[in-house]
């Protein structure tokens, strides 16, 4: 990488670092409100909080990709990554928004499943974002980003299975309405995170 | 910018300029039919007519962007740009047919407010894209892009507090599953604002 | 092109017309599937491993294109390409999962029109994507890209159909909520399939 011979006014990939932190913080938050329904209120306060912050970090990195004349990546990719994970961000939030607009008064065993992917999926996206500051570690991105890739497909299967007890056994429609949407809300947050592999992999593609 | 410099057999700003005028023609068709459900069809045929000629601009956009050598942006950003906004009046459409085609009587207050954000965010919208063919105007463009973000916002708030509202009061399921699509359709509405804001900034982003 | 005039250590457009050769093998089980029920386990078995050998197809390009120093189309689009095409697959299969886990007895004839405009769909983006080894066939590429803009006009009116006889007739809202979502991700299908069709569109336009 050029990184280290060029002069910067911004740390790109410190920005990138906070954001990928907020999603950790954000996943880690929505696993502890399905696992503790009794303080949902607070967490999701909590997590409407990292969002806001998360949005303030992609809104200053855009601001400053218009004032740096010399960027450790091509601009279009600096500024497609910190929208992506600020995806994931609003995502992971509108699942816990979910959960509590539907007055839901007890999560389920998949939905814990589905927060545990998230974490384990936004932990190691992190990480990924984290190598891109040095191509020897590359490799262990593109390591990191296949792990996300596995996350999304156990969620997937995570959510058949959801789907399938709740359409056997739920007989109240309106209850069958908001679980559909919660599993489906949560499975779509590890297709964020997806995304966010994807841009990765992208970058290190036209780099390498 | 170049482009007074240089020769143009179309001119491309113009087709965004159609584009974005039609979905602010199309979000004020949405906003009149949530006032006047009275006269529902008549509006829905017109929407259905904008997005029809919205297509047309998009498709004679792409034919021009083949037979063109030199073009005022990247070829690229002017096929994402037309497809984006097509995108918009594509879901405004969308969300007039499903109140249509669910047997709507009556619209709410919150999908008449819904409605108001999509006009302000596409008329919003419609001014950056006119502001993107002069850096001059590119701190005014910008400052488009972030009132669309807010409308963003503004619409998931709203979101929000209808269907909390909604799974609180409504008992009948199928009424449930109507007004839930019909609030999530037109809050995505605002989504694709904020994906052409998006690829504005990007532009913007790649040129300064 | 100049294809042929570079050393190539991977062959990118074979990787892609085996991508596309799987979609369309997906989109027959799927067709398949509508319209021979008491066989759903069978074929969704098969359409399942369709979508493994996918994954394997695109994750294997990533790798070559990690490898190659010299690719015939810019890398990001290869990149885009096959994850786009990916992507198709596994929304095909989504849609037969579905029918599956929500415990379907007999599909519709709306589901079976669905299916048969994603075969359609499919083998025409096929021939598309076939078409982007040589220059020669970008117009017929473009007419094939059209088609496929088509399908997805069509599938939408299907959809449109289907919801409004839907909501007009089924009073049992569990089943409402069922084939709402089977509808839904089929038609979504051919949102995936035009959304290969705008890749493909893009690298012309920016190679021609």
């Amino acid at each position: 990488m050029l990184r280290r011979l060029i002069p910067q006014e911004y740390d790109f990939f410190e920005s990138f670092d906070r954001a990928a932190a907020q999603a950790v913080t954000a996943a880690r938050l929505l696993l502890k409100l399905t696992e503790n329904f009794a303080d949902a209120d607070p967490i999701a306060r909590e997590l409407n909080e990292v969002e806001h912050a998360c949005d303030d970090v992609a809104h200053r990195t855009i601001e400053q990709l218009n004032k740096s004349f010399i960027t450790p990546l091509d601009r279009e990719d600096i500024h497609v990554m910190i929208l992506r994970i600020d995806d994931i961000v609003d995502l992971t939030n509108a699942a816990a928004n979910r959960m509590a607009y539907f007055g839901i008064q007890r999560p389920t065993q998949h939905a814990i499943n589905l927060a545990k992917q998230i974490v384990r999926g936004s932990e190691k996206l992190a990480e990924a974002v984290h190598g891109m500051r040095s191509a020897k570690q590359y490799e262990q991105v593109m390591r990191d980003c296949i792990t996300v890739h596995e996350v999304e497909n156990a969620a997937d299967d995570i959510l058949h299975t959801a789907l399938a007890e709740l359409f056997a056994k739920e007989k109240n429609a309106i209850e069958v309405i908001k679980w559909k949407d919660i599993y489906e809300t949560m499975e779509k947050v590890t297709d964020r995170l997806e995304d966010v592999a994807n841009v990765l992999q992208g970058v290190i593609v036209k780099m390498s």
